[in-house]
């Protein structure tokens, strides 16, 4: 966020920009740091860095690499700035890192700009790519631009592992403890309200939206669970809590259940409080000229929809785990030391960038069983009440507009 | 080209196919080869590899990276296949390591694919990418793949480099030989007539069509020429040899001035028998009814348009490099070398996959002066007639369609 003198000061063709002018003002934004960068994309026709730079802390034994898309129809609210789609393209492609706990070393991105997006925004974009790169680790070492139909960006993000260190997602065992970083449910919270009417947003602060707006990849917590090697497999939210258990399972041999109660308490007090005061909100339109209100269902309704969104809807960005029964103190030192150490350096961020992320706790929501099934139970009484997990999520390829 | 039997010969839906038909085929097309990769994109949120399985033939202290975007309207004219366009996206990427000199260990890519595009299409382009990738060096280690109103795909390479053999475009000095390799001008001719009529088409053969269709990285040279240490700078000529000049010049701070005769030289012979022939066929249709033909001024039309597409059309990607004189004969020795040496493992093309590729020459077509302008000259009998060279050439942002 820290912003560094504008090139948008200086006088700009007042025609409708070219390549060239998008291209001067991201070489602008995406002024390299003090590492010992052998040459930026802007001057060759690659970017090189030296190895050695990134490696003090970790030795410099594989490289990991992964490549998301984001548009304009499916991934951004229309609420959504600039600076908060950049933040976002480069944020879920360091969430895949994190997952693997691998520490970001470059970002690239294809930008497909529309007609009509003008430097300003260019600027702002960019900006939101520089800032999350530059928070959680790396450097921006390429970028294409090019006109599209509508906003699409492309990111890539390659890291550097120790190999020992990396987590996959394939090595769960039955009776491992399932875990959870933050407060899964808090974006799909966030969208379903922002894709509902004014009447609803108006329950949402802004800050309660940047759980969808300005993802936080938990490359920190990511590394250092990796690096404990208390945890057995390790995949992030992003499609959905019930999607990755399934992933987990599939390719761990595994079944899982999630407790539905230790869910609900891993979720924000805040969404539940939000769905609750909505609840009510349409419960009223519908009884205006009806008496019969039922004042004790409206916080199971609001649990109910809590649950659907940290299951299915996907946006969090949080870290799904396993650890094994015996090392789970292992993992609260992790998080008990880190949230004691101040974190990462949240003055990069605006004032309000540690909110909802920082300090960051996980919550044990069920565990890994021999049977192959992903179930999610609830205590009723004296008996349980199973329901399977679906293996639905976030699906890229319907939009939401 | 080697193609292991095909997905689609199993029944697949009879729907339009969905995001995960489309990664199911992408998938069974990237199977990696025997390199020790210890997770595949397919199974975790990263891919990941050893940085010493590259590392046998060299060390590994610097990163190359590297993204670019083609698409549909602006970078594939309407005869090209979906191997071709799939291969061109891998192609044109390598390409920038190439002019760094460095090897190519990772390719990604981000697909936008439009309505229509059929699971037959996905798999010739996976194959494409991964027929370069697997022919140039490293693996496809991540994809993404989404709908777009037009074909676009956003790739990105990752290459290794001993640090001290990396070549930059910034150090050519006054004096320095400026070289080409292959026969500039050959992918502009086959551009200029694809966009015109059938007629002219008439005049190309597919193989001279593959100049353009299937542009070729000079990957095993770039390398080689970077290794050698002869070389001053360096820079691939994907946007047009006189653009490339420019982007030397500026970097290195020096001019140049190229012999137009020895850039013609330098041509394939081909390419001017068929500007000729198109030249002849022009003329006769606008002398059909009128006896003045001129029969000595159509080499010179033809070597005009010859020049020009040379110059500034775009789409050769052969490298542009600088050498000090008393360094010339060690870049003959590594050409001659080279191309005794049977070349990259060319089986694994199809069959004319050598043809205009391999034996690769280079010509020496100017060299760099004190002055910072940029000129082409031709010898006028004891006299010279100077041009400057213009900064202009191959530009994304106008479709040609």
């Amino acid at each position: 966020m820290k912003k560094s003198s504008s090139l948008l000061d200086e006088p700009l063709s007042k025609e409708e920009p070219a390549e060239k002018d998008f291209i001067r003002v991201f070489s602008h934004v995406f002024q390299m740091s003090e590492k010992p960068l052998l040459s930026g994309s802007e001057f060759d026709d690659c970017a090189a860095v030296r190895l050695d730079s990134f490696c003090r802390d970790l030795s410099a034994e594989s490289l990991t690499f992964s490549t998301d898309t984001v548009r304009e129809s499916s991934d951004f609210p229309k609420s959504m700035t600039p600076w908060q789609k950049g933040w976002m393209a480069a944020a879920v492609n360091l969430s895949d890192l994190a997952a693997m706990g691998s520490k970001p070393i470059a970002f690239l991105f294809s930008a497909g700009l529309p007609a009509g997006f003008t430097l300003e925004d260019a600027e702002s974009l960019a900006q939101g790519i520089q800032d999350a790169v530059s928070f959680f680790g790396g450097e921006v070492v390429g970028g294409d631009t090019e006109f599209c139909k509508e906003l699409t960006i492309a990111g890539t993000v390659v890291g550097l592992s120790e190999t020992k260190c990396l987590t996959f997602r394939k090595n769960a065992v039955s009776g491992d403890l399932l875990c959870v970083t933050g407060a899964p449910g808090s974006a799909g919270v966030a969208l379903s309200l922002l894709l509902n009417d004014i009447k609803t947003t108006a329950l949402v602060s802004d800050s309660f939206l940047k759980n969808l707006t300005e993802p936080f990849p938990r490359i920190a917590e990511g590394l250092l669970l990796s690096k404990g090697g208390a945890v057995t497999s390790m995949i992030d939210t992003s499609d959905g809590l019930a999607f990755s258990v399934h992933e987990l399972s599939s390719l761990s041999g595994v079944g899982f259940e999630i407790n539905e109660r230790d869910l609900l308490n891993a979720a924000d007090p805040k969404a539940l409080e939000i769905l609750e005061k909505r609840v009510l909100q349409e419960q009223g339109a519908k009884t205006q000229n009806n008496d019969n209100k039922n004042d004790n269902g409206h916080l199971e309704d609001a649990k109910t929809v809590l649950l659907q969104n940290a299951l299915y809807t996907g946006g969090d960005y949080e870290l799904l785990f396993t650890v094994s029964p015996n090392k789970i103190k292992e993992v609260e030192e992790i998080f008990r030391t880190y949230n004691e150490s101040g974190g990462p350096d949240f003055k990069k961020l605006p004032s309000d960038g540690k909110s909802g992320r920082y300090p960051c706790r996980f919550t044990i929501i069920g565990k890994a069983i021999a049977e192959s099934e992903n179930v999610i139970f609830r205590q009723s009484g004296s008996s349980e009440v199973r329901r399977p997990l679906l293996k639905k999520g976030y699906d890229s390829f319907k939009n939401y507009k």
